[in-house]
Formats: structure tokens, sequence, C-alpha cells
């Protein structure tokens, strides 16, 4: 049976409204109280999982989900084995280096050489150093990365913005951004050259609803 | 200001209340609504941080906090340049091998060679299967490993037992134990060498209380 992994958080409501469009039920996870984390569609066509927004990948690239909507960050984070198929728009965010506001930094090439950045972000914020040709000390920190430049542990944090809200309230600011991100679409290599479970039609269709919204 | 990285979730009262046993009140942080992520003791001689579990060795290491409570998995997992003072006793859950109690599997010396372990705890894994001799592939979750066995991506899972009741509503069995934890009192490793602001009677104070405790 097809089997989509869906993530929690942010992204769940946006993904069960896209998967409803193609006539797949899945709204069962958005229940109160709801402790399933493995459904099936009541029309008996396709399965789903509830998994982390950093599993998603995980499930995809195992084959044990042919499909998976998560965010763009995490494909660049995780670089995992998966088809990116469709940009589905939703979820907008960005990655981005912040700094305290009292600081003197204004740019990334700014910071102090062997300076200290958190981030959740470990192999994105790298590579972005990398590529300045800037050597730091990245920290890799699991939550609440804005502590870092507020305790002094770190000059900078790389972290994800959406409001721009949790910045503002810690005194931090802006200074660059490492790229755009929205939910997108992936599967499973081998199964979407197969075609397995028909899952060309489902890609078809929420292809043709994103460009639908996207026109409106 | 001597500095206290303080672990969110299940180790959080015990912390606070082991705290203001030697003086020390972070209450403030277990108050309903409370946002802080630092505050400072009232009698204005120590400050606590409010960080994930994983992210205590972090503040630790880099000396930004000079003292820690953090759970022995996490130690093991991230094997962080911290010196363990004290076990705390409280927070116990092990480390454990499950499988389908539908499997046939009753030892991990029987799961398929180059098999499937799905866990959070990847590092602890691969090296508890290596000093098996048995090569297997661990698949890194972030959530919900349970999922592993379930949907058939693995046939057996590394994760944290507390109080089994997981494993239960799964369907899941141990079938051995990697090692058991609790709480532990971290702190800088050169600054518990110099005493910086004095921790050793912290530290002192800690243990005798922890003493006290087990004796009764």
């Amino acid at each position: 049976m097809l089997t989509v992994a869906i993530p929690k958080g942010g992204l769940l409501k946006d993904s069960i409204r896209l998967l409803q469009s193609v006539g797949l039920d899945f709204s069962a996870f958005l229940e109160a109280g709801n402790r399933q984390l493995q459904i099936t569609d009541p029309s008996n066509t396709a399965k789903a999982l509830l998994v982390r927004n950093s599993d998603v990948p995980v499930y995809v690239e195992y084959g044990q989900a042919q499909l998976g909507i998560v965010g763009y960050d995490v494909l660049r984070e995780k670089a995992a084995n998966v088809a990116q198929l469709v940009d589905l728009g939703f979820g907008p965010c960005r990655l981005s280096v912040a700094v305290k506001a009292s600081s003197p930094y204004r740019s990334p090439l700014e910071l102090p050489l062997h300076g200290r950045v958190a981030s959740k972000f470990v192999h994105c914020a790298r590579e972005y150093f990398q590529s300045l040709d800037l050597p730091v000390e990245i920290i890799p920190l699991a939550g609440s990365v804005e502590l870092g430049p507020i305790t002094g542990m770190s000059e900078a944090i790389v972290d994800l913005v959406a409001t721009g809200n949790t910045l503002r309230e810690n005194g931090l600011i802006e200074i660059d951004v490492l790229f755009q991100s929205t939910a997108r679409l992936i599967a499973h290599p081998l199964s979407y050259r197969l075609d397995t479970y028909s899952l060309h039609d489902y890609v078809k269709q929420i292809r043709e609803t994103v460009s639908q919204v996207a026109a409106r």
C-alpha cells in the first residue's frame, strides 16, 4: 500500500489539507488526543506515518514510505538520498545568520576569525562558512539556539527564522540569509522510477493542486 | 557568577529540588508560563540556564556553565569532555535493545547479520553492536523510534526505557540492556580544577545531600 510520511509540527495541517485535495484523508492525525502514529485512509488506498520533521527523509530514503512531505531546510541539512519532486509553497521560512543587535557585526565577514556559531543546522552552517572562507567553530545545539549569543558562548547563530519574533524577543538581528525554505514533496527514488503503487498519479495531482493555488 | 545548566523535561523538578537543598533557588523555572531561559538565584549568588537535556554537556564543556545536571545516557551518547562528579540517583532509566514481541529474536545475537536497528542513540548503539561483533546498520531517528520495527524498517531499536509502557503499548519487548542511567552532576574540567566561584563547596554539599537521601 502507498505510504506517505507526514511531519509533526508546523507543516502538519497544510500537509493533510494537500493530501485531502488529492483524495487521501489522514485528518485523524489532527484530532485532539490522537496518539496513533500510523493510520490508513478511510478509502483504504494509502497509509500515513506521523513522524518528526527530520525523520521524514529517513523513512523515505529507506523506502518505508514512498512519498513524504518535509521542509527544504531538513533536506539540506540531512543531505538525504531522496527525490525532490514538488515545491509545495507552504511553511515558508529562511535559514539565517543572526547576532546580538548590540554587537558590532553587521555582516558575516565581520565576525571574528575562529569565532563561534551555535546552530541546530551544523552541516548547513559549516558549508556556508567554508564557502565564505571564514574559519569558525560550529557549536551543535539541539534547542534554544538564541542562548548562544545571550550567554556569550557564541558570537552568532545559524537558525530558522519564520516571523522573526524569537530573534526580536532575544535582542538578535539577522545579518545574512543562507537560503529560503518551504515544504517539499519527496519520493523514494527507486519507487518513483518504478511508479510503485501508481505514485506518479498522486504526484501529478499534487503538482496540479499546487500550481492552481499558486495561480490564484 | 557561578552558572548551572539545568535540563528541561523529566529531570527538571528533581534538579531544582536538589539545588534548593544547597541554597540555590531556581524554582522560577517551574512557574506555569515561564518563558525565561536564564535566571539568577534570588540571593544573587548563582545563575541557571534552562536548556535541552542534550545541550547541558555543551554549555558545560564550553565553560558557559561551570556545573550541569544531565542524564548519564546523554553523557555516554555525546562523549562530552566534562568532569562527572556525582551520581544524583534520580531519573532512573536504561538504554535497551527491543524487538517486536512477535519476532523470533530473544537475544541480540539472534538478530540477522546486516539487520537494521533504529535509534536516537547512534553512538551507543554502534559501540554496543561492535562489541558484540554483530554487523548491523544503525538508522538514526529523532523521535518515535518504536515505529522502526512496527513499520518493518528495522528489526530492533535501541532506546531509553523508564517504565516500559511505550514498549508494551507498541508490542515490543526488551532483549538486552546496554546500561543503566541516572542524573549526574557534571563540571567544566578547568573550572573544577581551579575551584572557580568556589564550586567545590556546592559539589561537597550536593554530595552530602545525595548520600543522606541514599541512606534513608
